[in-house]
């Protein structure tokens, strides 16, 4: 059903598609490089007069750029460093607020990012080093956001089920029924089939192309049941956990 | 033939390769956005004490934190806006210099920035707006930062193949003949071949992938003729004018 804000159920979705095949290619790049313990463990920094990792200060100052020229006015996104960040340049945006305000105090980034750095990390490099550190932050940058705009869209995902079926969903938001939510929420033969989707892309965007091999036959620069793991443990179940946070401030 | 510090043509090559994949990534990302006058045109921008356009900021911004933490000290690195980049945090590397110290005062990133945003864009992309700017910002840094490390890799190539024949080069490059020097870096028959590779991972990483098509079939994000012409036009001839500019000092 469409609504007056235009945000369909399909809409949503083929977003949703479309952003596997960023959080795909983020990790077929991240994969190039190993785990440098350096850029992720504060005890092993070897900057003068810097606090907390290098990773942290790199994506803390990155994001401090990016809110300056509007990136967090929209709430598709979300700081890992929300704190203290520069007030933005750019004019508010006047489009119709589609999300409930109590939205914007929804930010599991730090789940996001531990389930990174300690889960998913492991699986696709190695513990080694490379000289430019700053490169593989930067990588690792473009994986974080990209999974944390996937995972925070559940908002937008909560909305429209609950603007489509709000007669379902009030009586559990008014009882404060996680459990009861939850079960509304999911839909195991579409979450199979998910998994089944990022495995297939993982596949073909990971393999290495060359002109004598048949496409498909390449091979591959990351694990492809990486891919069905991280969208059955985490993506998923942290989507989910978003649009119940959401429902549950959805009547407030 | 290897060297004693373990360039050879070889892992050059692969490693050239290996880009190819991370430049259409990256294009591919980018076609998701239209192109914003406002982020390239200094003439439209509406902040308030910038000058310059918004994508110039951002980049210019974005590089000083990245110098800080060191990730110009490496050689295949290149800012687009390096006067006054912070100095690094990060102790000079000890590992023995490759390049010929003549190396450094090579970057052509003014070129490539206007090939991009003048050129390759319009082959990608058409004019529009997509409200959230920094994250078309971001996916502009990510191309430019691709092809031009692709690009300046010419001085790795460079060094390779003129230390594998010296006594080939020495001559042209007394005469500071470029002619000569891009006869003897130019093999046709190699750039063809680069050409067609680069259109067919293009296909292959450009596809809409879903469970019910085959591998192959599905419709392209990006358009797969762009890539030779990006290649041919552009990545190669810029790749060359590296290399020759390089050899041009490796004598000095």
């Amino acid at each position: 059903m469409a609504h007056s804000d235009g945000l369909t159920l399909e809409s949503i979705r083929n977003s949703l598609i479309r952003q596997e095949d960023t959080i795909i290619f983020s990790l077929i790049e991240r994969a190039k490089y190993p785990i440098i313990p350096q850029l992720y463990d504060s005890r092993c920094s070897v900057l003068p007069g810097i606090s907390g990792s290098l990773l942290e200060n790199i994506v803390r100052e990155t994001e401090a750029i990016q809110a300056k020229y509007g990136r967090y006015q929209f709430p598709e996104e979300h700081a890992f460093f929300p704190d203290n960040l520069p007030d933005s340049l750019v004019p508010p945006n006047s489009h119709p607020q589609v999300l409930h305000p109590a939205a914007a105090s929804i930010n599991i980034n730090k789940t996001i990012w531990d389930m990174y750095i300690n889960k998913l990390l492991p699986l696709i490099a190695s513990k080694g080093d490379y000289e430019n550190h700053t490169c593989v932050a930067a990588s690792d940058l473009e994986c974080l956001q990209a999974l944390s705009r996937r995972i925070h869209y559940g908002k937008f995902v909560a909305e429209v089920k609950f603007k489509d079926a709000s007669e379902e969903y009030s009586p559990a938001i008014q009882a404060k029924d996680r459990d009861a939510l939850m079960k509304l929420l999911t839909f195991e033969s579409v979450e199979e089939m998910v998994k089944k989707r990022v495995e297939k892309k993982a596949k073909v965007f990971g393999q290495e192309v060359n002109l004598t091999n048949d496409a498909g036959n390449g091979k591959c620069k990351i694990d492809p049941s990486v891919l069905p793991c991280l969208y059955g443990e985490w993506v998923m179940p942290l989507t989910k956990h978003v649009e119940v946070e959401y429902l549950l401030r959805r009547l407030d």
